[in-house]
């Protein structure tokens, strides 16, 4: 792993008494391009005492810098001593033609899914980036992580990317052939596209890069589809919680459809304490959405991530 | 009062369970042109019930939106009740050759100042705009905003502006001559530009903008100098928090001199509980060391705004 300047100045930055690390590493998940993120290190976390880890997936058009900026994630993380990483949402250079010219698909618009069909499946792999390769990177370096102890969430396609790859990991368990090494605790989302295999962004997105299209999708990245495949013995251990705004024009649009999420649940007798499906009066899509609920999610998340 | 649409969507967006509106309005301070400026209120505020006020003085390049999306204020503004109101920090679209030649000089380096000087003197009066002729058009407006109730705080460049507009007010009191209608309680700031006359960013802004360069400069608006001007029946009511990081490379390079705020406060027995400068370790310039501090800043200026 390198590290790389940060903001121009330096590899790391002090906030929230913590630290923040800017840095990238040549992935060959990505077909060999270099891909960044970040991690926030709480002030308490050292080799004798490492930090479990929270990771967030950002939304289209983001870079690990969104959530870093905008999220008002740091202090609440200090507090319980969590840290938190933080990749990117795409490859970035692959000059595949027409990577740039959408900003819901190529650049930016990753989908936390793994590519099959040309041209993009030689880069487009970022589900393999956060559930095996970064985690793998992250053990290999010596940042004080306890990755023993992590939970994810997101924001709008990251909160896909969060609540499939939970929900991936807790049907199939740990390393098995379509999940990576991590259990995850808790996934928790800001506004997720919970049904892409039923919208728009999904449609785009499961037609654009994979071999199979929607059916494909349907099969590997839907939030409600995995959730109707919740076995009886796991329904009591799901940890969910997402919020959503009513002001929000792309759950308007239905881009989002957080409630065929509730009906899946529903339908699947998926019901205790910690699954939480919950809208948000006046809020929109933004990240003042996101800052205004990120602590709250973050004290729910250490719940369970320092119990 | 004219309502801009808000990031190309709305007017107001909510956030911490209140409202953020994007406003603007057509400047005589600023010889005609259109300022921008947020305000937060809390959902505390209404008719019956109007909030008090913190405005929040941005820095160097800034726009509204850097403390609005960076800043993390307004969960703490909203837990206390408190509106925030960030104005912009320059004219803009004055086209005056060489307004767009640096960050420090011209557009987004306005320096709360008015400016005496051609061909300044037209535009460039952000001292009048926030001191005077905001505070009246909020008053004139609907926003629950009680005016009678303000504080101020900023950063670097602003906060220069929130230390120099807190003192010449205390010093000379509202609706001096070189004063405006408000009486602000107290005054924060993160990385202060304290001694403006004595510091490169100063002798530039000064040099540049005012008829009698330095001197005026240090006359009216350096806080180091206005400190020593505090007289004896005020000094016990003098409100000031500061912060300074010690890794922050303006600070190294002698452009702040927290220092220098220390002893005139000190030389001129200016001392009392609420007298309060701190160096804080490890710290840069960035909005990452401003969000850390930020609820701390806010709560402090809670307690005399609600008191």
């Amino acid at each position: 792993m390198q590290t790389w300047p940060f903001r121009g100045s330096k590899g790391t930055v002090k906030v929230a008494n913590g630290q923040l690390h800017k840095l990238a590493y040549s992935s060959e998940a990505l077909g060999g391009l270099t891909t960044e993120f970040n991690v926030f290190l709480p002030s308490s976390a050292s080799s004798s005492k490492p930090a479990p880890v929270l990771f967030y997936l950002a939304g289209l058009t983001c870079t690990p810098a969104n959530g870093t900026e905008k999220g008002g994630f740091f202090n609440t993380a200090e507090k319980h001593g969590i840290a938190i990483v933080l990749p990117d949402t795409s490859p970035r250079g692959a000059k595949i033609e027409g990577e740039d010219d959408a900003y819901d698909f190529g650049s930016g618009a990753g989908f936390y899914l793994n590519a099959t069909k040309e041209p993009w499946k030689k880069h487009y792999k970022m589900y393999d980036v956060v559930v095996r390769e970064l985690p793998d990177k992250l053990k290999s370096s010596d940042l004080p992580l306890d990755l023993g102890r992590t939970s994810i969430f997101g924001h709008s396609m990251g909160g896909h990317g969060a609540l499939t790859i939970y929900l991936k990991n807790l049907i199939a368990g740990p390393n098995a052939e379509s999940t990576g090494p991590l259990t995850y605790r808790s996934a928790s989302a800001f506004a997720p596209i919970s049904h892409p295999s039923a919208a728009p962004w999904g449609h785009k997105a499961f037609e654009g890069y994979l071999e199979g299209g929607i059916e494909e999708g349907k099969q590997h990245y839907d939030a409600v589809e995995l959730v109707s495949r919740i076995p009886q013995e796991k329904k009591e251990s799901v940890k969910i919680l997402t919020d959503t705004g009513d002001a929000d024009d792309f759950w308007k649009k239905g881009q989002l459809r957080p409630e065929e999420l509730v009906e899946a649940l529903s339908n699947n007798g998926v019901d205790n304490e910690n699954v939480i499906v919950r809208m948000q009066e006046g809020y929109d899509h933004s990240y003042f959405f996101i800052s205004t609920f990120a602590p709250e999610h973050i004290e729910w998340h250490a719940k369970f991530l320092n119990a």
